[in-house]
């Protein structure tokens, strides 16, 4: 396995210097004084991604660049890669699920990447994306599972540090695991006793029951409104990471992913999607209970829902989640 | 009239450090290179009000202050106060109308200060205010007109110049004045080219009414949804300041204002109230054309909108303004 050090993220830091967004970290009393949250919200395309994809395209050699970038992605990573490409004067064309959300897709058309759409219930993502890179000759630009696109996405945990100071405990979203990979070498590099914790969807638990297997399992796409996380296996090369630094993994309902959408609307006016939410709702229902004056970095992963969705979302809280807050 | 300086918001801006939130100046390639956002809405009480109201109540003597302050408000400038005496250790009552956002009752009342209500479309506001303040024996915190209060406002344009650079022209909210004589001062004392433009509401256009009269008018209490600028008068000191400085006062409708909240949610990942997206929805609907090139800063004042508000305001947009953005 190609190991990542942080030096590999400093690097990745001085490429995207002056070209991803320098995020905020905000904090919030009825959380906690220790509470740090890095809104990747804020980052150029909508979310995190950017900074993987701009790192990986920007270490391309002339001819990888010539063929053009592709990806396969629900949303964000196909914004980041697309806007990367733009930025460097690269084609890019990018494979989405028919039912991505509407934003997103209008998004990256925007950006001026091509479009092509299959059936994310149909075929697993890993062979639709092989097949879709094999048939158009283009540079295949990984949603997570290489160095590179770990190594830019853990810049994030770099500035969460240079802000907040030492951290005793990072929660952040695990899909693919290149946000994870990258922000948990950060973390344990730069201060080894603080605990790593991953958040997934209860309805995939995935990387959660991958870990404990010892082994990455593989399950049938899971449905839940965290879009960002919706993959039916960890990567290879992060889960190796994920198994040497992350201390834990914990689970979130819908309710409780809708939950911290609200709260983060109505107590830190943060727009979230439910992936850009979920570290918060882990923390708001008790999965993980920091001790009494603990810090704690909350990673804001991104927040592309869309006006519309949001609506349609929040709508569909249950009673006893829906109460004002 | 007591003149306001700059070097009174300097003084202010050391009044407010380290108590205050810098707030960060965000940008957006679709509104153009130029236009730099202030985000007060991630201000503390999510309002520039608490840059005034924290300078104010700092500025008391121990004889005021053991009275403790009072104020009349629909949502900011009370959560503000409230705030502030908190900070300060200081007593406060707040009369805010009964029609008031739920939302902001509720966060008034949970930074502890005590609440009573009044029909604001039966009494004007600074009738009701004096008789208030009479009543209790309190130190009344005026919400606006006052050069304590226009000097921690006026902070917020500081800021955004020392983050965003030189400006050709600045967009502010108009309310009862505050905001805008404190940020005109600072921008005309240190870009004295620059324009400084208000915004208000069509159904109100009491200040751009007032302007162009040379005197205050008073008019009903207006409806609109911005529920930040319904006031039925300019304040009498803001009011000499703003016709001094003051280039121009322009207007939008609900359904601007709207749109542009919109617009702030899904490109920027803002939550605005409406008086908060205001000064963007000018820009956005053309009521403003900048020259090509120019550097333009516009103030985001608040995001108090509350989730349940916000989704019922959004779904009251007409067809042709929730057309997907």
């Amino acid at each position: 396995m190609t190991p990542l050090e942080v030096d590999d993220v400093r690097a990745a830091a001085r490429v995207l210097g002056g070209v991803a967004h320098r995020t905020p970290v905000m904090t919030s009393r009825t959380l906690g004084a220790g509470v740090f949250l890095k809104c990747e919200s804020f980052q150029r395309g909508g979310a995190f991604k950017f900074r993987g994809a701009y790192n990986f395209l920007s270490s391309l050699n002339e001819e990888e660049r010539a063929r053009g970038v592709c990806a396969i992605s629900s949303g964000n990573h196909a914004q980041a890669v697309a806007l990367s490409a733009r930025e460097l004067g690269i084609r890019a064309a990018i494979l989405m699920p028919e039912d991505a959300p509407p934003a997103k897709l209008a998004a990256v058309d925007g950006y001026g990447a091509e479009i092509e759409t299959y059936d994310r219930y149909s075929m697993p993502q890993v062979e639709a994306g092989r097949e879709f890179a094999e048939r158009r000759q283009m540079t295949f630009v990984t949603a997570y599972d290489d160095p590179r696109i770990a190594a830019g996405a853990g810049t994030a945990a770099l500035e969460l540090l240079e802000d907040a100071g030492e951290l005793d405990l990072l929660l952040a979203p695990v899909g693919g695991g290149g946000l994870m990979a990258g922000c948990a070498t950060v973390i344990k590099a730069l201060h080894p006793g603080a605990r790593v914790v991953g958040v997934e969807a209860r309805a995939s638990a995935v990387t959660k029951r991958s870990l404990e297997a010892g082994e990455r399992i593989q399950i049938p796409v899971p449905r839940h409104i965290a879009d960002g996380q919706m993959l039916t296996q960890p990567g290879e090369w992060t889960f190796e990471v994920m198994r040497e630094l992350v201390d834990d993994v914990v689970l979130c309902s819908d309710d409780e992913i809708l939950a911290a959408m609200a709260f983060l609307f109505d107590r830190l006016k943060l727009v979230t999607e439910p992936s850009g939410a979920i570290a918060t709702a882990a923390l708001l229902a008790g999965h993980v209970r920091p001790e009494e004056g603990a810090r704690v970095g909350v990673l804001i992963s991104g927040g592309n829902v869309g006006l519309e969705r949001f609506v349609g979302l929040i709508q569909t809280r249950t009673p006893s989640s829906s109460r004002p807050t």
